[in-house]
């Protein structure tokens, strides 16, 4: 199974006038942690958006536990908890570097052409459906 | 009731490669929506928070539905589910100018003192729990 | 002469924990105005990119007076300063509801071809190079 | 002197529709090369404030030379090059992979107090003040 934490600090840019990291940063974090997990299989967006592959959002959640400070540390578990070719969907864990939870969500994607048309990977990308489908996440 | 439609133009930057505007941005007109609908019965985030009152995010969530474009006009229309003076709901539809459903979704809200203790409106905030208490949504 | 204001309110996630707007986000207001203004003009970015038209930014400079906060009223007044059909050059004015500036800059840009090879839109976009041309500020 | 090269990833969001990491972007990676350089020696900007010192851009300039595409590692060579205690500036140099200057630019920056109020360093602050004085950046 792919490496599946994300490191990151908090930018100075990311707080607001609250003095930490805004709600909207933590979609993005969960998003970064994602696209390194897919790098880290092979699954590579850019190439897959060349090869006519769009990958949308079709959800995004977030529930915030503990507020992310400038320059924190910020430790990202991605999880692939369900792909079937049509829809994939992760989980995600931040941690703080004390281990502290800092937020939790998930994320939903379906597989469009370049018109968002929706598709599926099994039979015309059959080398990406396989490396999604070995990396869906299993407790060990 | 409050004026509930917040209109706003998709920016160039909010873009991202696929040619539409990033998920996580939904999740900000959302923001400018609630915050621009606070104002408008009183309730400006700025004022409350020199009194004291962090309104931190407790969860959001976002349903996407159609990309929009950059220049598009997009009307978010912003309702307050729920408010009981310490937790407080908000729900949203995002509509391109045509009528379709761009995204939906809703985020959550508690209030704290400056050092993020949670604490209710009720007592120490009379005359902004009122407001909110009174902007409460009803179907008509 | 197109009408050259833009206005905005700015927004919570746009400040910091400074409690001020972050410099990076005056320059994408600038980059706002300057797309109203070239979308006034008939000069549609999203129409020009499908026409084969991509306009990069070769450089941009804020130099910033005072801080815009959270719901300020901003108003953008962009100039045409330079267009020869190879290059242009816009200069800005950010300033607050009472008149004082908040920010000043430029920036310049180039066309290009999708794959970013430098062109001039005078022979094959006459239209577009008319209008631009029509448009540089002058004052009055 | 201390490390001045920041290492980094293009994420996915700060791609726009051009298919490049969006210019205000850049502006936000030097800012973070500056950041991390800072508190490489000892100069915290959280820690700063805590003692009651803002820091304020007053200025940024960027130029932009060849495009950063999603997931490129960018390098941000950052050189404090002048500090007097009443004002610093900051020169960056990004890098792609290959060497290639994806863009130059330079921040400056003021000090004041948490109403914005400029104040130097010197007298009030020597410990900050003989930090920054220590790592002006000197060719070797």
């Amino acid at each position: 199974m792919a490496e599946n934490i994300y490191v990151r600090r908090a930018n100075y840019y990311e707080t607001d006038q609250m003095g930490i990291v805004h709600h909207s940063n933590h979609i993005r974090y969960f998003e970064e942690a994602r696209l390194s997990f897919m790098h880290g299989i092979g699954c590579d967006v850019s190439e897959m958006e060349k090869s006519g592959i769009i990958i949308p959002n079709t959800d995004a959640y977030a529930k915030y536990h503990k507020p992310i400070r400038f320059y924190d540390r910020v430790y990202i578990e991605v999880r692939l908890e369900k792909f079937n070719g049509a829809v994939m969907r992760y989980e995600y864990t931040a941690r703080l570097e004390n281990g502290d939870i800092a937020s939790t969500g998930y994320t939903t994607h379906c597989f469009t052409d370049s018109s968002f048309k929706p598709m599926t990977l099994k039979r015309k990308f059959p080398e990406y459906y396989k490396k999604l489908k070995d990396n869906i996440w299993r407790e060990e």
